[in-house]
């Protein structure tokens, strides 16, 4: 592999990242992250996703006992939007969006984290995954369904309590538009992208970091950020409800796996963004859309040196230091339990 | 306007961006930022940005008074690269990139930002970055000469020395890339995007936050920053250098108005990355290309809570809270001298 300076391509997206794999050496003078002490207690009185506990707007949160979900308190999206547009001289262009945004919580234990969590709880969790996506999904209106979670006050979750969200949407946003984009077109010429994308990589085997029988977890080739990893079903599937029970158990497995390496790299919770993208719900089959799960964690070299996505690269591409291979490799070589 | 949740179009990339009106009453729990303590002395025997100090590797940064430019000691992009592509079936697709980095010391004076340097100062600043231009666009194999600043520890930048940087580039980056499709669209049906916005933006006036004879400052209709701000020359003109002496001077009138207004929103010394996009520099003449500014800020409320770009953002699209003309509003109301 290059040694220097290069780009590769994103095949999800069609977008480039830089890669500087002689960059490691630099001198970290910046913004040095507090590591967030990690003692929890199991119960929080003043965590509003703790069992029993009242939160904003008069609600109380019921005394749940695996996964509790319930409509965000403070929605970005609402479903009760009158149909608006507005096009100036095709300049100033808006359009009304309707969306519904729920809060999933993953456990009631406020001291666990989705790794920590015996293998049958994860597996609730993906159970509810599933039927929030049928749930969801069925609404006529919303044709995309964004299940994800930020970890740690560094990607700015606003309570520590084990919990993801939902963000349902009247259309198809940037991202998973590029990538519906990429993945049509390999469904044209026959094929999936990504089951093609995981066949290289098995065969390469410089970048899986884990796997079992049903995923695999690998640093994808065009990685932005220094950690990234993408979670594949072995075999097609287009969404969540598509999975047989083994494959739905294989899922919660690699999710403990994963994030227990991730735990393990600095010895610290390690804070992300995940997410899960799944074929849109528009009613079209996309059966050139292959499931996935995308990992974006922000730590560079250390509990608390992080990578920035400023300057450059908000203004031209994403850039990287470490490459995707040695990232692999040290994930690859941690315990997982 | 939209009262509830809609999506604006991004007229210079093409992508979307969320917004949600309703939500600024979200209580905040999460990340809180430090404050950094900004009393500096104008000379620092520690910073390697400072006149007469050691750098590393061994070079010595001179006694200069007004600017200084020297090559990136941890270039990202280095031009000594040997041409290489790689492409296994079409997934893994990768390319050797050649490039510049250097770094730019807008004063020698260690305790001054951009805005509070005299307005002759930012001048020979704006000299400096029209010369750099020049010279790294005049190299036949540079394509795009990509300048901005990192201001402030939450920005990434890793010394608070006034300065800047500038990445030239083989190719263009993705968001330029974005920036000359939608421009050469417009231009090829004769018009130019940026200057018929702004003539919408002029005659509207909403979002207008303060500007001078040759510039205007404005929050963009699609701003995806709480506080995001897009600098326009009001003459078209495709990069620095197609500027006379007044617009140049004009040019540095608005960075001081506009950077000190950002220092009085919240009185501390306002994060941002910002930086310039110029006209390709491949040779074409680009007459669709329109110089622009762009200022992207992460503060959303106070000194200390800033906009998260996570878990939605990252996988979807971009959301807000604050509303492109609230934000240019409370900017508008601020002082500037
Ligand atoms: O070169 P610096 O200032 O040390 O580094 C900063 O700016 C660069 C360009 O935007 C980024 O790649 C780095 O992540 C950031 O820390
Ligand atoms: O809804 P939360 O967890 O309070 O908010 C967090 O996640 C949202 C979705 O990614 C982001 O828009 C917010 O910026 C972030 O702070």
């Amino acid at each position: 592999m290059f040694a220097a300076s290069h780009r590769r391509l994103n095949r999800l997206t069609g977008e480039w990242v830089l890669v500087s794999p002689h960059r490691t050496a630099r001198p970290w003078q910046g913004q040095v992250e507090e590591v967030a002490a990690d003692q929890r207690p199991a119960y929080d009185p003043a965590c509003y996703l703790c069992p029993g506990n009242g939160r904003a707007g008069g609600a109380r949160t019921p005394e749940y006992d695996s996964t509790y979900v319930f409509d965000n308190d403070f929605a970005a999206l609402t479903p009760d939007v009158a149909p608006e547009e507005d096009d100036r001289k095709g300049l100033l262009i808006a359009q009304s969006e309707r969306g519904i945004c729920r809060v999933v919580c993953f456990s009631p234990r406020h001291d666990l984290t989705l790794g920590q969590m015996p293998a049958e709880a994860i597996r609730t969790v993906v159970d509810t995954w599933v039927d929030q996506y049928l749930e969801l999904g069925s609404l006529d209106w919303v044709r995309h369904v964004q299940i994800f979670e930020n970890r740690g006050a560094m990607m700015g979750a606003s309570n520590p309590h084990p919990h993801g969200q939902i963000w349902a949407n009247e259309r198809l946003p940037n991202e998973p538009a590029k990538e519906l984009a990429q993945q049509r077109a390999r469904a044209d010429s026959g094929g999936c992208l990504l089951c093609d994308y995981l066949d290289v990589e098995l065969d390469d085997g410089e970048r899986i970091v884990t796997g079992n029988e049903h995923f695999t977890a690998l640093v994808p080739f065009w990685a932005v950020w220094p950690f990234e990893t993408l979670v594949l079903p072995r075999a097609h599937a287009g969404a969540l409800p598509d999975l047989g029970p083994d494959q739905r158990n294989g899922l919660a497995d690699i999710l403990r796996r994963l994030t227990r390496r991730y735990d393990r790299l600095f010895g610290v919770t390690f804070p992300y963004s995940m997410g899960l993208h799944q074929r849109p719900t528009d009613g079209d089959p996309h059966r050139g859309w292959h499931l996935h799960a995308h990992f974006y964690p922000p730590l560079l070299r250390s509990a608390t040196v992080r990578k920035f996505m400023v300057g450059y690269e908000l203004l031209g591409q994403p850039q990287r230091d470490i490459t995707p291979e040695t990232a692999a490799q040290r994930l690859r070589e941690l315990p997982e339990d």
